[in-house]
């Protein structure tokens, strides 16, 4: 069985792994855009040493490319060390010339792998 | 589309992205093992900065889990930088205590997401 | 000679390398901040497969602490990809119970190790 | 203070955070080495959720050279979840033209960050 097939989704009002990604629907080409993704807006995570929200990577497909691209990775790194709580939010300022589909994934140490995706056109 | 359906595999002998794995079979339970992963063993890899191998990843998952555990992530930065080319090379040194699958997951910059996976057992 | 000694520091209206941090001077004990921290807020860098921010890395010390904690490391990954470019630009959003330093760090593939720093209060 | 200064060092003899490294003294120009670097190879630290290596990450800076150049970053990321545990031990392949020192630094999630050198020279 893929790795891929490990992959969790659903909707995040519900289910407070999945990554919301908030994202300008139309951008114009080759400008910055600036990108919200994070865990648990709706229904908090938990934020200990022992669960907690460890990554979240992101992807960029252009619309018919065989690939996905990496825009980033952003690692949580404080659970509670020196009462320190890195929470499961960032930003991404990218450009693209294409259209295409903006991919978040993300890793809860105990519950695995989860993923969103939204598209994105250019005008 | 899931980005779990954009990873790809295949006979590494063929395909020089695909991840070697080198690990033992059979583990005792709780004793660290020790992995080899590598991109490029029969048919090397580019390594330049406009293509290389950015990073692999390594999951186990116990048998009957639910979810994959994420044991290492090795990111590889150097490709030309005053001369230097850091390989997609590494070991990995963990313990179990239960039987399960490695899943060697890759990132080519040009070519996506790779991945391979063997099963270990514990006696 | 310590690896330390090569964090290179300035002016960011100077240095383009420079993280600059925006951060609020007092915040509230426990309560989630949101940190924004970028390169280049004066004068771009350049981001090219050649030459480009890999990543920035946050880390805080509580006042009069002997140790660091990390925070969070925010990789940058495309630089020209499918024409696809990642900005050096991240928020962390955290909470702390003590004041201290908040301090962020960046790389660039050719400029090296650089560093800026600053000082939050706890009401 | 420079987030420089808090790189802590010592004999991985007494010191179980000092990295270990294992590399030759002398290599051929170009041509790829591998290098062993692990923590406490002498008296073992401690690998729990509450208490562990996270990372360790390589610099090469050639002799004479303003700026060390990133090798690889190597993340460890199971302590503990179902019953997994990666040690903080790597290994690394690069090669190099140049003659010059080899940094590996590591973050321990409650005593900070750590570091040992050693120089490489070419023939
Ligand atoms: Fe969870
Ligand atoms: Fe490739
Ligand atoms: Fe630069
Ligand atoms: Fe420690």
């Amino acid at each position: 069985m893929s790795i891929g097939a490990f992959y969790q989704t659903g909707d995040f009002k519900g289910e407070k792994h999945v990554p919301v990604i908030h994202a300008p629907e139309v951008v114009k080409k080759g400008e910055k855009i600036e990108v919200k993704v994070l865990i648990g807006e709706e229904i908090p995570h938990p934020n200990t040493l022992e669960h907690h929200i460890s990554w979240i990577k992101l992807y960029f497909r252009p619309e018919g490319a065989k690939f996905p691209i990496e825009l980033g990775t952003y690692d949580f790194n404080a659970h509670g060390e020196s009462e320190l709580f890195t929470e499961p939010c960032v930003i991404s300022v990218f450009s693209t010339t294409q259209p295409g589909t903006l991919y978040a994934t993300s890793y809860c140490n105990i519950h695995g792998l989860w993923e969103n995706a939204i598209d994105i056109k250019v005008e």
